[in-house]
């Protein structure tokens, strides 16, 4: 966490309705980490079911629950320390791919909804003579900006990089999609993350991707003009396969949703401070 | 989780005080898990300064920070949902080392307060004839509560399970220890548990032990005269080192603290749903 | 390791040729786990140049090189106690979702080469009325090993399970594709597997499929008419980007290949033991 | 793996004896990492028996197998390039405890050799005034090799670092145990490395220390007048607790042991290449 911070208020209520009893492995709960710090959260379900947690391969807390037969709402709500500006580094270089950390090799493969492996040629057009490492990402992702239209219908959960290129159109999954697998034909690694972006029109959960330059990950927004801090992660992941807030596993439908997002008030002030102890510990 | 649950209400108001600036990693958030949800919490700081988050290598959620110089505030508060009873089990059998799960076996090894290595012979005299496996645990746990008193004072940060015997008194922790070094002298993997326990007297940050019987975890506490549930676990160890609430890496005193654990009040009310979407996602 | 094992003696020689200086992963040195045990190995370079080790994600050994530009030979040969029968258990039943251990549950999701969520209704087609779980795995392995043709050429890097239904022909790991996307589409987590096979024809580096199904990993593989033991497993991972042999990051041909798997021959009889010590330690 | 490397054969030839069944877990296959490359090995054992093998919380491989009755031998020798010089950075700064990567924070707490909690004073008397980090380590280690004998017989496996310091004698896992608990004593991060050391007089199995000072490990031998390279390690660890080459869960002897390092003769060259591929893959 930097030393300057801003504070958010965020929060997802949904309710899903099961035809039957139906497992799903949720990803609403945001982890303190390097980038923001969970002040203050509440989970709650209705109805309650018994519910784990675990951390999955990417660090990611997920939520395994089944929702049973009927409705059920889950509504999560956190406090966060998140940074106002994003980090932004046009002079951040390629690192060869023999300099990256071991963690970040797993970024450079295709994956579900990334087939880098086809976008080579496409991705070497776009970046034309940026300079390498930020400067080629920066130009993906102006370029996906200004060439993809924002639109809701075109895609679906099998859309990949690919076919949003084809159909010219999107929402943010497949803007940052389109984003990844372009970075990784160019031999930079590229994640995805969702979470919550303060500002957001219409507001809602929101995907966008992180690249891996110089020596850090660096956060790219292919749906925005301009670099925009106020960002809380709910999960990095290679793909969209790997963060979905909720993966079902039989019939599950979403009835209803709202997300918000908003600078937090002042901290209710605390209570009193116990009485000093007779002697100190 | 198991379906039926208590809901507890837990937390710690901390104030320390450093002569310079004092780095520490701090165990103070519960983490949900199989046996615990965490449904909300709160952590909160006076003054406010960045702080990260890791996770350490037995699972636990670690924070660092560095205290200013001066006084500073930690209150941290959670409701959980928790076991009401203890898994109890007497005919939980002693599990031969070969078919102990990989995890477990670093928790046979000595640690820094519990030199099994040391207790072998004393600990064969207490089982006795105890049932291998639980029945030994017990045997254990029901020694040290029966014939080492409960008292402030006698130990410190540097006492270990052999000195503690020595003494013939200690606090929690160090009945803690002498229950881990004697149970895995007797090849029964043991870990120390810190956390709260409902109805604990006086009220206090809490430590006690698991031993791994059958085929899963079992819990004991030596401090208690029958098996009682309602506990939140904050972190898992070796022993102390590896669990301390604050280590703190320069002088750092606590000047008043506070602890408390209760019932949580039924949740209040959900705000109205938000409403139906109007195409089913 | 069971202790009925079998003692293979695998080994490939590769020799690339770079351009330029290319960065490589290499994953050809197999690990000891649950079930094989690593006697003995050797792996040889030439020019030698610097190397690294990694674990990744999914326990595999990765290792890190440069390749010259030129040519480079990497010899790698590896003694392994395996298992000369295949686990073959058609009762396994299905494991519904929510009582799969955490670490199954990325194997249910959609990856590259196995878009599991575009062949939902084909595989229930499929799978008729195959009893749920291993049945149901074993009706995929048969169907493609009847209805695809095992065809060289039809198949490259980028070609997906779906593009091999198209086609109707493939390789090993285009068979594999097939195998995991529809098992995960019955929602049975399914992972790619590399390695070697004893009595291939012709002799290659090898890919198949395990399925989790009742309580552990099964070995499915669509190749074979009759269930084969004596392999060796090279790596784990979702789908082929997770295992390549080798992923170069640079343009790399591979100018020459042999591969062997046979028996071992006896030990050579270990050298005359050391004397005993003076006294005992 | 540095360009410029030592190529070493080492092994271990061990024989023990059972008086019933004894689980062990052993550590004594070297891994390839960043320091060192495994080129080949062997590990035999007689009779030969089931093992399996997993990677603990330290990255260090073991092997779990059970020494059946009477007399088993084993025999591990490994081809191993590695540093023909260590690093020596007399310049290398303390590092405040907040710029500590995560994973080094373990090694600042006690142990159970190295009860570094009790040797605080000691600790800042020997270092006086030397430089804050690197120098610190070093006028550690130089003050035990000046002040601590060698000397087999006054120690066993249950002397710790304050024993060795009253008796003022050991071998080396005991200067070890003191320079760790010393080094961490100074707020530096401090591990136990067990393995094989070129030209260590008597030949035998060896153990040292590392410490975290400017931005890395630096490795420190107490036992040596001067630094020396040439070392393979086997593994890592808080203290010989957690880095015993045999870890046995009964009673177990051994009876005849035998070590060895040299340097490795020129590899036999490999034999012909297999011959080019009809088509470039």
């Amino acid at each position: 966490m930097p030393a300057t911070s801003l504070k958010l208020h965020v929060g997802s209520d949904i309710t899903v309705r099961a035809a039957a009893d139906c497992p799903i492995v949720a990803m609403l709960r945001p982890a303190s980490g390097l980038a923001q710090w969970l002040s203050s959260e509440t989970y709650a379900f209705d109805p309650w079911v018994p519910t784990t947690e675990y951390v999955d391969g990417y660090g990611n807390l997920c939520q395994r629950m089944v929702v049973p037969q009927g409705e059920m709402r889950l509504r999560v709500e956190a406090t966060v320390e998140t940074e106002p500006e994003l980090a932004v580094n046009p002079g951040a270089p390629f690192t060869i791919v023999q300099n990256l950390p071991d963690s970040a090799l797993q970024y450079l493969l295709p994956s579900r909804y990334c087939p880098s492996d086809k976008l080579e040629s496409r991705a070497r057009e776009i970046v034309g003579t940026a300079s390498p490492g930020y400067g080629q990402v920066e130009a993906i992702r102006a370029w996906i900006q200004a060439g993809i239209e924002y639109r809701y219908g075109t895609s679906d959960a099998s859309t990949d990089a690919v076919a949003t290129l084809e159909r010219g159109a999107g929402v943010c999954r497949d803007f940052a999609h389109v984003g990844i697998a372009m970075t990784r034909a160019m031999r930079i690694p590229a994640r995805m993350v969702v979470g919550y972006l303060l500002g957001l029109e219409p507001m809602d959960l929101h995907a966008w991707f992180e690249a891996y330059v110089g020596d850090r990950w660096y956060t790219f927004d292919a749906t925005q003009a301009a670099p925009r801090g106020g960002r809380v992660v709910l999960a990095y992941g290679r793909d969209a396969a790997d963060v979905a807030f909720i993966s079902n596993y039989g019939p599950l439908e979403t009835v209803a949703m709202q997300v918000w997002v908003e600078i937090a008030p002042p901290p209710r002030p605390l209570p009193p401070a116990p009485p000093p102890l007779a002697a100190p510990a």
